[in-house]
This record gives structure tokens, C-alpha cells and sequence, in this order.
């Protein structure tokens, strides 16, 4: 099918975006089509806006509209003196949710994967060990996910993590809250049961 | 989770578009944000190009960059006789990629559908009618999905094309070509058995 060259280069350049195929970007195109103008300027003008502000923090390197350091890293009610390392910002975003952890976050962007070319380098481990080791930080809890590349990633960060009198943890991998146990798959439940808690003192 | 809100902005624009939770918009979001600000700008600017170009046929309602009728209307080559009506501008691909076709289309623009407000008014069956009765129209083919929606639009169009030698025609509903008579369902083998067609004759 030969479309439009107008609506074709908007197929094709939602169509690079993760997750959107050329049916989808077809879709999304004559839907955006069918909008106010007002509406499509409006999103047009976001992805600029974002382009222009959006940045990396200095410190925790997680995104910030902020130059320098971000709102986080600059809040003194948090604790300083723990790191939460978290793959990229929507895992930082989980924790968050959580309401259960007041430290600071470390943001590595990605998972060490060497087959597709993320090695020690590419992700901000260099930045991790330079801040652990120049401030007072007590614990460094490594929030990966608990698959191959999370788990060769936390490895390695424990490894390299080699200093005086700091805590490294990684959180619990068990039955999922709510979860049953006949349905559980079996390395969970065999990760729960090593991982299993006294109750009676 | 507070995002920054040059962040915050992509993500809800993104999480308008057809397909679209906030998780994805948010992967979009954050894979945007690593691209160069060249194929940013390309993406922004395609939208917006697409908005102040692409438009609808004055004919056969198709999207079109060119202003009036567009390049397949105004194709001597394709015959003028016969009208395939579409549903919409994939429809029109798809049945244009067969290549079997050489005739003009016509593009509803939607199905009848009452409950949610798409009516016989919502629909550019007025101008099909005034097409077909205005020139030399011979066949219309009602090449709709058979889906409640486009089996109620084509008795609808098939009624109101009440134009004296004039064929309205539908795509013959059956078994898919390379599919297993055992697991077609049973509406479909129905249909399939109900237009069988004769071999020795």
C-alpha cells in the first residue's frame, strides 16, 4: 500500500518507537489524524519540550528536569547513608511506590547484558562505587530484578562493591504476596524456602 | 510515582494514542529521551507535517496529501464503473495489495455502529449515494468485514443503493485458503457451505 508521504513518515517514525509495529503506527497515525489540531501541536510540542529539559541527574543519575542534581538526591529528609540501585526509572518508580524506603536510589541504566553489547562501561557502576566510596553510605541494597541478567548484574556489583564495613543486600525473591503456592513456579519457591525466615525467635 | 513533568507531559500525550497504557507510554517516554534530538525533532515535525497536509479525498474520502481528488481518483487507468466501499484507509490496503482489484473505492470511514454513536449520518454513505447515482457506476462492492457491525452496514448500504441496474455485490464470506475445515468455526463453515460454488458446470 502506498500512503500518503505525510501519513507515511509518521507510520514510520512511531513505528521506531519500542513496542509500536507498522499496524500499530497505521493505527496511531489516522487516529492522530482525526485529532484537534490544538491536541496534535500540544504532543508535537511535549516530546521537544522534553528533549530541551529532560536530563540525567549528576548524582543519582535518574531523570530530572533539574540541572545538576535531582529533587531526590537534593531532599535532606532522606537517608543518606543507603542506596537503593534500581535498572532505570520506572524500577525506581516501584520502589517509590512502595512508601517503604526513604535513602537515596542509584539509577545504573540497564541490566549488564554482553551479548547485546551492555558491559560494566555502558551501565554507571564506576559512578556507584565513586559515590559509596566519598560519602558515608552504610548499605547499598541492589533492587534488580531477579532474572539472569539481574541476578550476573548484582554478582558483579557485589563483587566490586569491596569496601570497608558497607552492607550490600538484595531484596527477598519468595512467593509473590497473595500468590499461591501449588501455582508458584519452582525455582521461586525454591529461592523462598532457602530464603526462609525463622518465626519462633 | 512523580515523573519530572517534561517527562510526565510525554507520557500522558504518548498515553492518548490507540494501544496506549501508561506503562508504554512511559517506555516510549524514557526510549525518546535517549535518541538523538535530530530523529526527535524528525518525529515532532512529522506529526505536525502530517496535520497541516494530509486530508481527505473530495471523491472517495481516502486520506490524501494532495488537495481535491486524490492520485487514485484522478487515475485514468482504473475503472470507473465499479466501487469497492471500505471500511477505512487499512481496509483499502489491504484489498488494494491483492492486486485483483483495478476499479475505484469509497471509504465509510467507520462501521454502523448505534451504541456508540457511529449512525448512517456519521458515515460518508451520502456521498456514496450521490457518487453512484451522479456517474456510471455498474457494481458496488460492500467489501466490509463480517463482523455484526459491517454485516449491518452493508444490508444498510444494500437497501439504500436502490439505483436501477446497478449490482451491489459482497465479498463471499468462507473457509480462509490454507485453513483445516475441522477447526473453522462453525459460523464461518456455515456461511462457507451456504455459498458453496458448483465445479462441473
Amino acid at each position: 500500500m502506498n500512503y500518503p508521504l505525510s501519513l507515511q513518515s509518521v507510520i514510520d517514525e512511531l513505528g521506531r518507537l519500542p513496542g509500536v509495529g507498522p499496524k500499530s503506527a497505521t493505527r496511531m497515525a489516522l487516529w492522530l489524524m482525526r485529532q484537534d489540531r490544538h491536541d496534535i501541536d500540544r504532543l508535537a510540542q511535549s516530546i521537544v519540550h522534553m528533549a530541551d529539559t529532560l536530563t540525567l541527574c549528576d548524582v543519582c543519575f535518574n531523570v530530572t528536569d533539574d540541572a545538576g542534581s535531582c529533587r531526590m538526591c537534593s531532599d535532606d529528609r532522606r537517608d543518606r547513608s543507603i542506596i537503593c540501585v534500581v535498572e532505570d526509572t520506572p524500577a525506581l518508580g516501584a520502589v517509590e511506590a512502595t512508601g517503604a524506603f526513604h535513602g537515596q536510589y542509584h539509577v545504573l541504566g540497564g541490566l549488564l547484558d554482553p551479548l547485546s553489547g551492555v558491559t560494566l562501561e555502558s551501565l554507571k557502576i564506576r559512578e556507584l562505587l565513586q559515590r559509596v566510596k566519598s560519602s558515608d553510605v552504610k548499605e547499598v541494597i541492589l533492587c534488580l530484578s531477579p532474572t539472569v541478567e539481574g541476578d550476573a548484574t548484582a554478582l558483579q556489583l557485589a563483587r566490586l562493591l569491596d569496601v570497608p564495613n558497607l552492607v550490600v543486600s538484595q531484596p527477598a525473591a519468595g512467593l509473590p504476596v497473595g500468590g499461591d503456592v501449588e501455582f508458584a513456579d519452582a525455582v521461586t519457591l525454591a529461592r523462598a524456602v532457602e530464603g526462609r525466615l525463622t518465626l519462633n525467635n
